[in-house]
């Protein structure tokens, strides 16, 4: 028993330092998503800003920048795909550099189908580390599960999807899907990093890779395509919670079937002894 | 966050219509395994009788062979292996012919650590069919999954294994393992059908199958050895639910790990941009 969710995996490859240009092409790809029956959209990380944070890092006098063309969390880049995502009646997920108080987070938005903001993932593990002075590029905190209309989601953020536990952790907050904005890699190793994601903890993943889209359900591969700006639309099924309502509809499905078949085998089996 | 079991799945080869003789084997084996460090233990399909319904429906004179060989769910053969878990302080799981009121049905029964009968699964799916006629050979009428001290399973003896709707009744009904009792395939399809069970729920399976071993944890192979009378050893990771206490162990654990890595990335990252 499971509930078949249609999703879309954008492997779409931003400019960096162009917000407007970047939202504009996510606009579109999205619509695109949307069009070919997309109910959930994942989009990569970094993808409002086109993931700077090495430019800030090699170059410090850049810092201001990034605070510039970072996202306050009631800004109008986020309003406007808060509207698009009720337009399209969606849950749309994506990757963008958010300014809070206290610095910079790498961050991944969920919003739902009338608009609402069902969550905000920060990443936690970052390949290129950090320290106290780096405000530009704070540390994710917390590792809970997000509520979405069509499941309980995970988020992890590109380098997070190396770590068993960080997708551990949301699965045991009950997260029933896993949801992976990420910046490039194609490696034989970003797949099975992402597969044993899903295999470990029984649940689909949609990673939508700048380079690469893979969305993998019941433990196998159910989209993989290399390339940029490619959408890649699956049917992900994501398992509904053990109760006694949901035992029962399988255990009668499963009867339902086995009166006509058990009558058919056995007829072909006598047939088999008797001739 | 999972709980590690060692699992032994017994590839033993019994004798048709030799009750004693393979209660010999049964226990011989059973102790090898318990001496390799298993706390589960699962043996094949219809081992006490040695698998003979396919005798019984070419020759109807050897219903009555069926009825007297079959054991009844309080005989001495029962007795004994119940005494055996307990000796030895295992989950053990084994199939049999079990004789009730209305007939003798295809079982795998569950002993654990203290000798108490956890469950009995009774095959609900037979490569044979089924006819009300034939009392020797009846249909189990329950998914329901099994409590053991190690984890709440799920039982399947071969036939069933091909459907998911068997497993994922039992899944929906709190299983978080699968255990297999077979008699005999080692075919490629086989083996994918035992796996995709293990991946489409996220449990692992063990599988003890008259010819071949397969064992799978995290959706992964464990262990897989073909031939008769091995036995196979592995550590499976049994998923457990989703819990605030568990949630936060598995956060804090990440957490622990993070101080120290983020520190250590930071400085190769900055060793690489200043140098």
């Amino acid at each position: 028993m499971y509930r078949s969710v249609r999703a879309a995996a954008l492997s779409i490859k931003p400019k960096k330092w162009d917000k407007a240009a970047n939202a504009d092409k996510l606009e579109t790809f999205v619509r695109q998503a949307a069009a070919q029956g997309a109910e959930l959209v994942v989009a990569p990380e970094g993808f409002l800003e086109g993931y700077v944070v090495m430019d800030v890092i090699e170059d410090p006098d850049r810092r201001a920048d990034m605070w510039e063309i970072a996202e306050p969390p009631d800004g109008p880049c986020l309003q406007r795909f808060s509207n698009l995502a009720r337009e399209l009646r969606i849950v749309l997920c994506f990757g963008y550099a958010e300014r809070r108080d206290d610095g910079v987070y790498n961050a991944a938005i969920i919003f739902g189908p009338e608009g609402e903001h069902c969550g905000t993932y920060y990443k936690t593990q970052l390949a290129e580390g950090s320290c106290d002075d780096w405000d530009f590029n704070r540390l994710g905190a917390e590792l809970q599960a997000i509520d979405t209309p069509l499941a309980r989601v995970g988020t992890m953020i590109c380098n997070d999807r190396w770590n068993p536990l960080i997708a551990r952790a949301q699965v045991m907050d009950g997260a029933q899907a896993i949801l992976i904005p990420s910046y490039g890699s194609r490696s034989r190793e970003q797949n099975l990093a992402v597969i044993a994601r899903a295999r470990e903890n029984g649940v689909p993943v949609v990673e939508a890779n700048v380079g690469v889209n893979l969305i993998v359900s019941k433990g196998e591969v159910a989209a993989y395509v290399w390339g940029t700006d490619r959408i890649s639309v699956a049917t992900i099924e994501i398992p509904l919670p053990p109760s006694e309502v949901n035992a029962h509809a399988v255990a009668q499905e499963f009867m339902d079937w086995r009166g006509p078949e058990m009558q058919r085998r056995y007829e072909r089996t006598m047939e088999r002894v008797d001739g």
